[in-house]
């Protein structure tokens, strides 16, 4: 038997798929309340919903495996893993931190991580850990409709007014950047892949980068050739953002533990 | 043929309706990711999703009557009717726009509301307006989840620990006074009912404050008795808290008018 313990590997992969939803709902929930036009409003707001549903799936299921664990430590659960760890333990990309920008962006970014993420869950359903393909399953829905909607307004925007394809230039300036560490293996995603639990996101880029140009054709936007990219944020090292995140984010739990008000 | 023309009460009524949800609604989305308990952040999340989804109804068709009418102004939107009205035009409750407080008066406020919007959808769906009849008895199933969420909560705060039923009396404290203006009828309601548009509210306050007594009682939380109200809301003298939130909402839109960034 020359299987490491899952939990090694298991934990750290189910928090960096749950840090991911959780913190790009965080920056798209900014726009809750803020317009600056309801019907949008309502949409991005729903699609964090969605975000954070599915990160608690996570954030659950990662709890269950350290309580299980051998050697347990005092209680943890969805809440303290979302509002009780530094941005050091966060293993989100680096993508969904930054800031929300303006519609342009926060669009741009959402149809970058649902094409990645569709294509994600599409091979996490056939995990062979039964938690993680149920999640993957469950949600695969609720991100096909993410997809479908941020890809109409990439269109919209990019072949839209000179001002609106000028923001989608700017946002793909700001963005492209931060899209190589998706695809780039950290050591608990080799563990999982190695041991048929998680997916080769290694193996997922060129079919990204096919259906990121399809949508780009469309929207008369160019595919960027750079390849000049920032790594990091798998494996905790964050851009300031993340800090202002969280301390907002945390700020009720850390000041009163355990409360609910 | 003495009835006076629609429009002239039953814009502002309708803008009545639309406004009461929709700065509720902004209210409650402060939470939106600042937690400190994911479930309830979703919760009162998917609440404010709701109640701007019945604003918007609302808004559409107050926009619609005031684009028919003899002397139309520049095109009216539900956005233009969110996003481009001052303090003074909106015709809210003052019990809607206080501040969201702490957990517990976030609570109180939507549950004294939802039981209130129940009764009013109730009545409201055998209104003699079709679009105002079809839009109550859309919304009421919403609303029957709202008021059996936030009755819920009450009870478990008022019947809780010390600390969250002594939370729970200070919340009645700061907005038992904002409760008399819901029953007291605006010149456009006495219009909307003589018309059998609208609903009466006076005829309402009985009812709610059975309704709550029974709540009450389950969450060892003592009624009132104070008679002393603010009022106001609904002829456009609000307190100082509107402005604050319009600015912040209205702030994109007054900045860039027209975009959507």
């Amino acid at each position: 038997m020359n299987l490491i313990p899952n939990s090694q590997f298991l934990i750290p992969y189910t928090l960096h798929l749950a840090d991911n939803n959780l913190i790009l709902a965080q920056r798209n929930s900014e726009w809750c309340g803020h317009g600056p036009v309801l019907e949008q409003d309502i949409a991005i707001t729903n699609i964090s919903l969605d975000l954070i549903g599915q990160a608690r799936n996570f954030y659950q299921y990662a709890a269950q495996l350290i309580n299980d664990s051998p050697v347990p430590g005092s209680e943890t659960t969805e809440d303290t893993l979302a509002y009780h760890r530094n941005d050091k333990d966060f293993k989100n990309f680096l993508l969904v931190e930054q800031p929300k920008g303006d519609w342009g962006q926060t669009i741009l970014r959402q149809f970058f991580y649902s094409t990645f993420q569709h294509l994600l869950y599409q091979g996490l359903q056939n995990s062979r850990d039964a938690q993680l393909a149920a999640i993957a399953a469950k949600s695969i829905k609720e991100v096909t409709y993410h997809l479908r909607w941020s890809s109409e307004w990439v269109i919209r925007l990019g072949d839209g007014t000179e001002e609106s394809h000028n923001r989608m230039l700017q946002a793909i300036d700001a963005l492209w950047v931060y899209t190589g560490e998706i695809f780039q293996v950290s050591d608990f995603e080799l563990e999982a892949v190695k041991n048929n639990i998680g997916v080769n996101v290694s193996g997922l880029k060129e079919e990204w980068v096919k259906k990121v140009k399809d949508i780009f054709d469309e929207a008369t936007l160019p595919l960027p050739v750079s390849s000049s990219f920032h790594y990091g944020g798998k494996e905790g090292k964050h851009t300031e953002h993340l800090g202002h995140i969280l301390a907002e984010m945390q700020y009720l739990q850390r000041a009163y533990p355990g409360v609910t008000w």
